[in-house]
């Protein structure tokens, strides 16, 4: 049985690329290798120069939830980017960006926050996911 | 191979958690433990008081999905939080609440329906789900 | 191991779509059988004479998402639907209606696009699923 997780990030907001960071964090600590395939808005969310920007909540967060992100991000919680970065020092994280999402986009590599590691397409992501577990986020 | 299905779930809209208490409750019905882990929104959804209460759907419902998802209830459509209970009744169904959604919503214990079991970082979330698949919803 | 992908297809917005073709196309290329299971605004997207049409983005998109997804179709990018066509043309991909959700939507087999091979309900999508991943998009 092959332990690694796969996340496919397809999401951009902060509040799914925060849960995605967790769950690789938490993964990456129980010594799980995780690759990370990242599709269209969460690719647009690891540009180069804009992990840090804000990117937003999903619509049924509403002002009561957004009040609550704030807060905490007031309070000194850690950033997802800043989640990711630690899980690669911890343990076994790769992250590649799709193809087909970085033609969508029209970016090329040097576009991309240096937490990105490459770029690859759909077969490679399922050849090094192998019988890991995939998930969608 | 571990049979467990291990259910991350998000959002706390209610076409999103409906699908996901008929995932758990058909999964259930064949003998398979679930694990649900409650992060964000879907946390939120299951505040005590709250978990009957109207909790909108995804923008993508539109009008015309709003009125066939508000027709079902009218027919007497089981809710999502019945179907989580039945759920729990016919087959071994745990329901957590992620332990850093608890502190971003400022949340105790006792603040929770009590369908959900307990709180859990997670770690325990997936010393818990073993090989068991893990779907994020 | 069984090496089966299922898909639980939820959403219906025309990017989360071309994300879960692409996943299938490519697990159907390296000859996965690909088991799809379309709930809610993702079987409304299947309506016959439906498949084609705009369905609108995640709210996420954005202005400038749009753009860029309309600049691909207009160089031509293959549709979601042509790409699960091509996907069962090279592979064993099997795409089967949630019978809930077609009571939620009021439809008859006859309404649904000739993509769709069947109604089932959840037990049988988990048999059939067996012991493969399951991917909720």
């Amino acid at each position: 049985m092959d332990e690694s997780l796969n996340l496919v990030l397809f999401s951009g907001t902060d509040d799914k690329l925060q849960a995605a960071a967790v769950l690789t964090a938490g993964a990456a600590a129980l010594g799980r290798p995780v690759n990370v395939f990242l599709q269209y808005w969460a690719l647009d969310a690891f540009r180069a120069g804009a992990v840090d920007r804000d990117h937003g909540l999903a619509p049924e967060a509403g002002a009561e939830g957004e009040r609550a992100v704030r807060a905490m991000t007031a309070a000194g919680q850690v950033s997802w980017a800043e989640t990711f970065r630690q899980a690669k020092e911890i343990g076994e994280v790769d992250i590649e960006a799709c193809s087909l999402s970085m033609d969508l986009l029209k970016l090329e590599a040097a576009d991309l926050d240096p937490l990105v590691d490459g770029v690859e397409g759909v077969t490679a992501f399922y050849l090094n996911a192998g019988q890991g577990q995939i998930v969608f986020i």
